[in-house]
């Protein structure tokens, strides 16, 4: 396990180990999980993460913006100085310092501190806030989703298998959505909301992915009309990226039946828990 | 048929029958539905359970209460008496009353009673109300559902082999809707209805499932342009769970299967072209 | 084809053929679509059920029914007196009228031309205009689709194959409404909208199927993050009839293996258009 | 490669390619995209045909129309007189100018530039402006989709096999659409917004396709009831097509078909395994 672990993890020359040292022993704790204290680590490091990404949460909140406003700095502030030891730490243990900076966790650890020492120099703003909420990616590898991945593979591979097919289903869609959004701006007119063609647009979305908010919607009878044949339209093509899915999934499926074929009759197509050969009871 | 009935009741430890005498006799009626009195127990039962969640439902209407709910307070107390009947005498015709009594069954049994005698002591709240609705959950068990538990066995199946999926699904699902919900707080701000992320993260739920109520809508050319994407991306995602459960259940269905047993090892599961047996090899 | 159809036909005792004379003729002008007379016959039959239910749409618009009304009425009844001869005539051209007036088809007849009739006796309500739409059920004896009929089996057949999973599934759905129904009630109360269980019961359904109207949303934070769990497990949960239905129909599906074997080396699994064996080149 | 395209370009009868000459070489910059004068036309025309649309959904902006409306007529000039140019050099360089005219995309190039000149003649309408949408379907030609074609072959089949199914659907929902429109008009009434059947067809549609705009709503408790049956129903509905589009993709998919042709007839379409031609029994 640890080997086939080991293999993988020498594949990200972003985060490869120094040769030894206190250096080497910080990159066991910090990329492993191996020891307890990297479990530890781990743990430490995830609950942190949420708990910043609460803390952005509710200081969104006016309500508890309004009172809670220093304990929430507070805990911005703190986070920030961990992270920022962390983000040095990191630097420190990997082989070539430069090369994890400008990997792609090495640019979302940047920006996960970054915002707070910002703030500081200029009035913080709302950007500064949803930069703060990139904190949640780094989750994912302190999670080292292994397992998960092993098993999210299959779904992955369906998305990427189907991804041209995907493609030109998106397109079509984006065609239809332009031209039946400017038929109903013709149609309904500003008087009934469809005030410009991306407005349309916009209303054609909502329409075709049966979201349906209803801050726009047709009101002439011809206009209804249109709609309910968009709607109709949109049940049969939501059908049709899962059909994509399914059939690709169904295919990705590790098959329920062994390769193994029998010495004595050479005929496969056993089942995988089968002992003895089903057509001519030969242990196989 | 009744010794698999039997052999499948006997699982159950918390309701094993006791050895015999009148006690033996009421388990017979309470637990099984195979004699007269068995059935017309199960059925008055269920009767009583409708009649008891109907009642609860009609309270909460303000129109019906104002003018019945000296009838639903009957109706309440004549089925609460009855349940505690019911409990005691499940108590006593079982061989453990203990472990009946802190089995899931034996707890939903209590929590049907309880509120009543509660609302005695305390005022009656709103929460008290939502426990008695669980008397539903006590269905199940009336209806003894042994052929539609068969028949969903595929079906529990396939969620259960897919659960993993559906997690890191999940996962995802619930990383984008914070991702989207912080961008959009940014984008519209507090005077377009998204007041907080929190906020805007229901928003994003509410969009990406494509329930859409429109009680927040992006109202800047700007956010209904990003909310286009996330419902064309909620369209591509709504896919994935549908082909998770439709690929494994395809997988799942029992039609490859024989249904024969081997002679010598009574073991199945053969294939239907098998000619022996593929545990120990002997001639079907 | 002739012989196949007549078989199928006799098959339906409601509208068998009398031996012989006019009546028979009559039975081959309205029941069959073999012949000219009875090609015409059905197609103007057609025409005038659309003419007719276009005529309960348009008097159900104020603006239409105000300036339209009396010539709107004469299609009426023109379009009744019609049916009715039709009526009359499909009973005398019919073995035992009798049996054809008790069949479903023979109601829906009678259906068709009673609500006219009694707005003579009564003053027409809007009971009498849902019933008379009721004409449009005609349409499918009409079409005689036997063509689609034939396509449409394997719909039906998975369908009804998945019945039990599909009739476990509601169950299991119609409790899940009615849990969440209670516990938003308690949640968010009367006065955002949560009236009643009933009505909240309403808002689950509106919530889990997406098709969220926005005419009873949660206002409260805590009832939010509800709604937003509920919306989640409703996307989890529309996954499951659409893998009932594909992982049927999959199943139902022509399957494109012949099951012609080759009689050199006995193998099967040929493609249907193979016309030599792919393992020995022997001709099939 | 060129072979295959050539073989396939000159099935295309309206675009032939003149015998020879200055029309020869302008056929090959204007209709192939193997020349880099062919490639550099392809992505310029793309580019104008973007940029005309944009300037159409600017211009219906009233904000943008109002400031930059000299400039969009401008541009719409601009495209207009080089649509024009290569519309005439298109009918130059056919061997059939006539059949490319009353051509698909010949009334497509017409449509695209007529409005613009039509716009002098009579006060420009709405619908003109719709019309230059169409140009968006020009944009199909240029990409010539040559790869992405095959990709959705898969998906066009596969749509294509379940034509009459997906008609014998749509054909049944439209019915249903009627009959439950004509229910809730009785219902609910004009008091409630289902102010005529046509209307309450409209809602139907809305709800059964889950997009629920919200713009027309039930409020009696009757008629909550009976649209909630309606949602579960079509959450059920939502299933059929997508079964409908999955299998057939699971069947269409080209997997289990080896590339291999035959040496003798040179036939392919040979299951993997086989080792002899199916159609010749030719070795393989």
């Amino acid at each position: 396990m640890r080997v086939g672990y080991w293999a993988r993890m020498s594949k990200d020359p972003t985060i490869e180990a120094p040769p030894g040292g206190w250096r080497a022993v910080l990159h066991e704790v910090i990329y492993e999980a191996d020891t307890v204290a990297g479990k530890v680590f781990d743990v430490a490091l995830f609950w942190l993460i949420i708990l910043s990404v609460a803390a952005v949460m509710l200081e969104s909140i006016p309500a508890v913006s309004a009172v809670h406003a220093p304990m929430l700095r507070g805990v911005e502030w703190v986070v920030t100085l961990v992270f920022t030891v962390e983000y040095v730490l990191r630097l420190l243990c990997v082989r070539r310092p430069s090369r994890y900076a400008t990997s792609f966790f090495g640019i979302v650890d940047l920006l996960a501190i970054l915002p707070t020492y910002l703030s500081l120099l200029v009035p913080e703003t709302r950007f500064l806030l949803v930069i703060r909420v990139i904190r949640l990616i780094r989750v994912f590898r302190v999670l080292k989703l292994v397992r998960y991945v092993n098993e999210s593979a299959v779904l992955i591979r369906a998305l990427r298998a189907s991804r041209v097919k995907i493609l030109v289903f998106l397109y079509a869609v984006m065609m239809l959505v332009v031209v039946i959004g400017a038929i109903m701006y013709v149609v309904e007119g500003e008087s009934h909301g469809f005030t410009s063609i991306p407005r349309s647009i916009y209303w054609a979305v909502v329409t075709l992915t049966t979201v349906g908010y209803g801050d726009v919607t047709p009101a002439t009878p011809l206009g209804q009309m249109l709609a309910s044949i968009v709607m109709i339209m949109g049940y049969g093509i939501i059908a049709v990226p899962t059909g994509i899915v399914t059939a690709e999934m169904t295919r990705g499926m590790p098959s329920s039946v062994s390769t193994q074929a029998c010495s004595t009759c050479s005929r496969d197509g056993h089942a995988p828990d089968a002992d003895y050969c089903k057509f001519c009871g030969t242990k196989l």
